[in-house]
């Protein structure tokens, strides 16, 4: 078993933090998308009301991989449960646990606090990733299709003045 | 305009949030899958640290639909964003723009807490709900799963004992 260490991250990793994070959004080809400062990390995971929580991965005392997770909740099951933003281990650390080790103790912080589910999502063409999940026992919830408004559209939602697109508004 | 008023939900509002939860997972045909109390449903909304947010719609002073949200957060981004976790009104009042107004609300409250993202997933056949979104100008994120671990798979990978599963342990 290779020297393998996941640790609870600390205010210190930020920038460590933030380098994975642009890492996994280059290899995701969304480079691009990545705004997040080191200011934002930092308050996210260790201001007053934390936003999220995160994990380092080490492999022979280096830091490989992170994993990020936040509480979400099921109105079928009256209960949390946790969803896992990213989880990435670096290119050359790859193939020596510390993914399986980064979602096991993910897991196991689920089952301690009594969480019904762990989810996530994954780009469609990352097959590597879709056949670990599932050798893990994860299942494709492939009927349901994510939709997001942000930017102009959210915006002009939020500020609409109260008659409803494509329908005629009326008694 | 029909006479419609959005609002938070209250403490007294609990029987209805869980009879609008059954009614939704009915009309997703999951009814099945609701095993949430109404002692759930009172500690995820109003308890000491709430796991969710929620607001009723009503139309001509009688309670018709429900719009239940959390917090998510975006590495990519850096900030916080909302994600709905449910949205229904009941077939009877609709078409008279209380889900618009619903979905409106919670894009004003994403837009005043500076969330740079409003989220949810919908059922593929949905076809009504799905044009809906559409005009709303969300977007759907056709090329990402999501994947689910819960049940048994989420205790095993819990309690696991470090081997990676299909690959071979080793130095």
């Amino acid at each position: 078993m290779a020297d393998i260490r996941i640790r609870p991250a600390i205010a210190g990793d930020t920038g460590l933090i933030l380098a994975l994070i642009r890492e996994l959004a280059d290899y995701e080809r969304r480079a691009h998308q990545v705004v997040a400062t080191e200011a934002d990390v930092r308050e996210a995971l260790f201001g007053d009301r934390p936003a999220a929580e995160a994990l380092i991965g080490e492999l022979g005392g280096q830091p490989v991989g992170f994993a990020l997770f936040f509480h979400n909740f099921s109105t079928f099951l009256g209960r949390r449960g946790l969803y896992l933003e990213d989880v990435f281990v670096r290119p050359d650390a790859r193939g020596r646990g510390v993914g399986h080790a980064l979602l096991r103790e993910v897991a196991r912080i689920a089952a301690d606090r009594g969480c019904g589910r762990l989810e996530w999502v994954v780009l469609d063409w990352n097959e590597p990733a879709i056949a670990f999940y599932r050798r893990l026992g994860a299942e494709p919830m492939s009927d349901w299709t994510i939709f997001r408004l942000t930017g102009e559209a959210l915006a002009r939602l939020a500020e609409n003045d109260g008659q409803t697109p494509g329908r005629q508004a009326g008694p």
